[in-house]
């Protein structure tokens, strides 16, 4: 299946928080469409941390894009002059007070959040046994309530609509098909 | 715990095509933030659709935010002046054939996309026994390949990370929560 081709792009983001890319497109059929776009809002990095008493670790947070106080994974955007392993881990230890090291995580794959109108992917990476070692690391306008739940209990929170943030659901769910064994 | 109050907001949008505001903000603690941009990007309806011989139905098509051909479940934004369900049955019968009714779509939840930077959300819904029993009516720029997979091909095709589209995900393993039977 073919690709589309960029003649021309240009940037017109509102402000560097939310970088937005107009591009030309040639489209296989010949077709030009002069206005075509897309945001290159950054990566995501994010860590399904379980305990050593098999408890899965989540963030309890406000999102002010929906307006509503969700659950999810640790995450954050990848970190500046980092990589996508070290952000894991950074972003894991600032939310959390979770801190581990590269040789435990164990990647689960990648997630394209938007792929219509976003180059924006989450990296998803497993990480058990895992203790609260560290100290939280929060912005002083960051407000976030750790959760800690069995992975049995988190399925039921996916499956009753309580954790139903895209690349959480489809992180824990990758993890549950890979790793059924730590579901049990 | 404590939500965002929106001092005032402001169209930012560089296009139609990618809506952007920005917005003042005032946190729980009283801090004001003068410059939080989200999109508004319309919301989602999306379909798992399991035919009479046991396959789900799904698209494949080139996505340029991620410039890549990706799998999908059928999905659009949902049109103007139609509910979310009535969306749904539209976008399923111009991406794939299938034309199905009210009465047979299951709902499976939502999803939040980009809960930090976007109020979209994707509405999901299973249809069952469903056939071709309608035509394809895409637009002349659109290119669509039908593939059809059993229920088990299909967890094996995220569990490898053939399909990594984030609703797409969610809503089949919301669907393998909810309905086990329908993945034996």
């Amino acid at each position: 299946m073919k690709t589309w081709k960029i003649i021309s792009e240009t940037d017109v983001s509102p402000s560097p928080w939310f970088p937005i890319q107009k591009h030309t497109i040639e489209l296989p059929n010949g077709t030009l469409i002069d206005d075509y776009y897309i945001t290159t809002l950054g990566n995501v990095a994010m860590v399904l941390p379980i305990t050593t008493d098999n408890e899965i670790v989540m963030v309890k947070q406000y999102k002010h894009g929906i307006k509503e106080v969700v659950i999810e994974l640790p995450a954050g955007f990848q970190q500046n002059g980092k990589s996508i392993e070290d952000s894991a881990l950074a972003e894991l230890e600032e939310e959390t007070g979770i801190k581990t090291s590269l040789d435990k995580l164990i990647p689960i794959g990648k997630i394209a959040n938007v792929p219509t109108k976003s180059s924006q992917i989450s990296f998803g990476f497993l990480a058990t046994g895992v203790t609260f070692n560290s100290t939280q690391n929060l912005d002083i306008n960051e407000d976030i309530e750790i959760i800690k739940r069995t992975p049995t209990e988190t399925l039921k929170m996916i499956q009753n609509g309580e954790i139903w943030v895209a690349d959480t659901v489809a992180f824990i769910m990758k993890a549950y098909l890979m790793f059924p064994e730590l579901f049990k």
